[in-house]
């Protein structure tokens, strides 16, 4: 249902503390996670290959974790190496473990054959902890399949809709058709909007002499990872042509994770470069996506219910529908390569 | 797995104002209804045929709706008419629109083929609004399948049992068989109880020299429609043979309307002849009728948790069911007829 | 899916007063309780016959029940005595009713063929109302089905990790494996801890004067039926060989009671023979069982939760799963032999 081999943002670095454990669904997967003594994340199975219990309600031990159901333990690669009443512990008596990556304090992990885990394969959001960018970590949860909400992040025509009064926009923006090119594994989408007024959010934190030329260009892949080059500069400064001349940019990341088919875990910043020494306007513009992003999640969750309600219902897709129907195929493209594989593993 | 073509009630007329939208699910169909500029009911498909979003949660714009996901907008024969980021709509863009009949207070609407739909089919219910007769209107909502709600209104022994300190009436009352007769499209009952008691919602509403000669004569029609002629009258003055002397008299008009198949809309209003200057006494009277049909949901509630336990349970007939079985087998002849007819048009 | 022709618990003899009535799922099934003029518990099907009404929302008529929807009268052998609108009420008509013994403050059911039910095969558990012992009753209600709870209750190892603080014992007590002997209908788990600490419970109701040898030996049988002879004994007294010197000896009597599929009533009483003259002794005994009884809930509760999640996920037999092991399998062929008889008695 999920595609396995691929990286997925597990959580915010500062969710895993230094003793305790964090517990969070994956693709279905119940999964631990928590920092052995070396500060290096780990991420479990959390579900005892015994009975089932969650490891998460157990204890640690230095870097083992004793299950408190009936006191297994099991050391940071998943084996067990101790069970009560009996002196041999069998070699499969053991809980997965995932392949785990921390990078910009977001923490990746692999839910596939962990073999194929290339670091080198995480996309780059360094804007989260450069120094010369400022950001909030974010984090909402959804009620609806992550199809959804790619949908919505792969079509910005909402944006005046849905956001009027936030990210904003006059309706007009709706009508310029992005260039969508495909990329490898997802798309990108460009929209430049010239000579057009400054969205609320933006008025808000910064001074602007008059009208703005406009730009959002995100690459989108999968699973599901958005970054985003996005800002304005004041009309006829040239950033068109390449110059950002007292413009205010940002660096969105973005991403999603299935939990379950039908709840999603949606982790996301916006680096901005300007005005970094005033915690007060990073503050404001992570408000500004937070309060954002709750008006997509109301309309995607009224969605959701719709298409719950009747599973006949098809959609109809429009031309604005470019990007997010590409992404769609590639999406289905990855999951049939890994059906195909895993057929032919188990002839 | 609901009969399709025929008038339902969606909705009281007060429910839909001059400018705002009502939702309400019928049949399992999300529905928009809202007033046009001339302040005819229009019903659309509650669902962008885009994707799906709810257009309830879009605006008026004239009279049309702009759905607020992506600004794709509609005009009240459900009509795509604008769509951001292409000049020309495809005339498939649509959503359903319905046929709706607004009559005495009551929206009807027609869930089915629209060619079909014909007005003069709309039962009678005009003492809903006649200035000769006075009532408030009643809505009430249930967790169970509407047939549930049509057996208790078809069997009237129920009263003494469910309702004795309310609509009421002596036990015996029960062991009277109504007589049953079969019209076209549903069944009418008659139940006359000589020299009994007055129940307590009459004798809390109007003074009587002794006991009543007391009448229900309804006709049960599809989908759910309940019309009633009842009432009392001072025993020996001729009820029975026709004349209505010093009679209270009801016209009780009552819709069910499926939501889903596990829940339901219930519009009633009771309509009385006598007193009609006194406010307080419509109002006690629609109380009671409130009152006792909280007492039936109480109960068909109870039933419906009982038999959604155990699916395999079935009913058990007993003589009182007349009236029920009959009316069971004619929605099974209606949708048969439907099946029938859509198996043959999509040959 | 529950084993039919065997004796369960349904309630405490105190939650059926004189007058009311009492109803609780068992096996599925809906059950009335309630006694007759000569205090003998009736147990009936709480569904009316004839369209399923709770027949618990009805009301006494000395010792029959009279359904309050359409006023269908029962005897306390379930049959049908009245029906309104009509002079002879068929024979079929009726609910199941259920063979009932009330033996030591609980009230046993057979829900399987009443012919077969024999209250000599009811378990022994005087010590719930014998007068040389005292106890408090209890009742848990589980949202898992019941089986989860019979294993958690065949593997003691789980007391040192789950009841640290309650039941208690060091961790080195689910290191002995106990002694598993096979029963007709179940199984018989021994369990001596020589030289060990008081665990917590104990020492707060009776002063030690030193370390203790400790036992737990029960037999679990079929249904889910736990009787245990536990305690403890100052160190070098004996017990071990049989002399009870200075003991603090229990008879838990617990048993499992499947609601449905996914949920349990939970019974159980902790009799102990010392300070009965002391109800604080005995309250602090019962405060204590059910503190470790709502960890064990906790555990298990999360326990099926993953396992819901994850229906492909299979558990792994260790060592100490001797005993539920063995359990399963009973259960296994006590359904298998039902399912065989069933399939003959309709050919």
């Amino acid at each position: 249902m999920f595609i396995q081999n691929t990286w997925y943002v597990a959580a915010w670095s500062h969710e895993i503390d230094a003793d305790g454990f964090f517990a969070r669904t994956i693709t279905g997967i119940p999964v631990l996670m928590y920092r052995s003594a070396d500060s290096t994340v780990v991420a479990l199975e959390d579900r005892c290959c015994h009975r089932g219990a969650p490891l998460s309600l157990g204890r640690r031990e230095g870097d083992d974790v004793r299950c408190l159901y009936h006191g297994l333990k099991f050391d940071c690669s998943g084996a067990c190496i101790e069970a009560p009443a009996q002196d041999r512990v069998p070699a499969q008596a053991r809980v997965r473990s995932f392949a785990v990556v921390e990078r910009h304090r977001w923490i990746w992990i692999w839910m596939g054959d962990a073999a194929l885990a290339d670091p080198d394969a995480i996309p780059d959001t360094h804007w989260l902890d450069d120094p010369d960018w400022r950001s909030l970590p974010g984090y909402i949860h959804y009620d609806v399949n992550y199809l959804l909400i790619c949908d919505n992040l792969l079509d910005f025509s909402h944006l005046p809709f849905v956001h009027p009064t936030t990210l904003g926009g006059p309706e007009s923006y709706a009508k310029i058709r992005p260039l969508v090119e495909r990329l490898d594994n997802g798309v990108r989408v460009t929209r430049w909007t010239m000579d057009t007024d400054v969205p609320p959010f933006a008025a808000a934190v910064k001074a602007w002499p008059g009208k703005v030329d406009r730009w959002n260009i995100y690459d989108f892949t999968i699973p599901g990872i958005l970054r985003m080059d996005s800002g304005m500069a004041p009309v006829g400064t040239g950033a068109f042509e390449g110059r950002r001349i007292d413009a205010a940019e940002f660096r969105g990341c973005q991403a999603l994770t299935p939990e379950t088919a039908t709840s999603t875990h949606y982790f996301f910043g916006h680096p901005h470069n300007f005005a970094i020494d005033r915690p007060e306007v990073t503050r404001a513009i992570h408000e500004s996506i937070v309060e954002a992003f709750d008006e997509d999640r109301a309309i995607i969750t009224a969605q959701q219910r719709n298409l719950a309600r009747d599973p006949s219902f098809t959609m109809m897709a429009f031309a604005m529908d470019s990007a997010l129907v590409q992404f769609r195929r590639i999406v289905e493209r990855y999951l049939d390569a890994e059906r195909e594989n895993h057929a032919q593993s188990t002839v």
